[in-house]
């Protein structure tokens, strides 16, 4: 049903991206699965470089937040074997890139909140937290990790 | 009892601050209360502005990290009915918008650990995670997000 | 059996660290063992201080974070009276005082993380998020906070 969602919205689900270390991209205990950081990989490749507000836009940002997002539910399906034992999205801490000026860290999540929202319904809403940070791994404008409730 | 306690420490409880942005303030999850990051704002404007070291003094930010705390405290009872559900405040993570030379971010987050302890007791102690970071969102400086853990 | 392991690598555990505010090194709820954020402390005195990549070398960050998983272990055994009792590392969040231009946040955190697999074998293995962030207490080039699944 929730894979029928993204067909409708036009997402197709990458591989999974791989761990850049020596941890696992997810770990499920009970009805908690944890996922790690991620970032705005497409095909084991940044899709964006540098800090939001210098080198990386709103706009460009918001995106990687969708890429992102889906690299989460790749994960999520690699995982569970099928996005209907989604029981809930619990929460999404977001680490943006930014420039000194830059204070629209909570626009840059959005993007990743209305699409989970957008494809989960309820069961997307989820608490956040978002900062600013002045560095990221590979440079990396945004890093998210997610925490899901999953069925056990 | 709780709110006895707040009334004996002159602490009124303001209406619970909004998201801001496509996200919910609080999440329960069988016992435990995941709120979303919350900043230092008063009647939906920020307090303070700027980062600690440089625009807004340790009393300030120690003020502030008082103001998000009442906050929690508001969506808490929002959420809960009674403040008299909580068993634990479990963790806090403290963001500081800091200086380049601003090394006391926990003297930051011990007013909200005292005033936790100071209303709560036993049951306001914490573990907690302090760091600085380069700027927040609305250019707030300070952010936390608290787990509780709650009556089912 | 773990304390045997710490033998054979030849590490021994030291008194576990004092928090440095209003709040307890670690709290269990249930199965959860949440520590507090954790600095490269050696009796009680900070081994490295600055940024990495700056004042602070890739090597001597790495080794700040294998300082700061013997310190979790500390805190481990001391809420738990055995290392036994641990059944999952479950999470690290790390958060590295980087200069500009230092993007090799994830190595700095594999150090702790290949510890941790070297000591509890699959049982260490875990998620992971690592930023980079401008300043942290003291001073300190890292800060690392831990979730562990133990025995009720």
């Amino acid at each position: 049903m929730i894979e029928e969602r993204l067909r409708d919205l036009g997402i197709e689900l990458p591989a999974a991206p791989k761990a850049l270390g020596s941890y696992v991209p997810w770990l499920k205990m009970d009805k908690l699965l944890f996922l790690s950081g991620l970032l705005p990989m497409i095909n084991g490749q940044l899709r964006y470089q540098g800090r939001v507000g210098e080198d990386v836009s709103l706009e460009q940002a918001m995106d990687a937040a969708r890429i992102i997002t889906i690299n989460a539910l790749s994960i999520l399906k690699d995982s569970l074997g099928s996005l209907d034992k989604v029981r809930q999205c619990v929460k999404l801490s977001g680490y943006v890139s930014s420039s000194e000026g830059f204070t629209e860290q909570p626009r840059v999540l959005n993007a990743a909140s209305d699409l989970l929202v957008g494809i989960f319904g309820n069961r997307g809403r989820h608490v956040r937290v978002a900062v600013g940070v002045s560095v990221l791994p590979l440079n990396s404008p945004l890093e998210i990790d997610f925490i899901f409730e999953v069925e056990e």
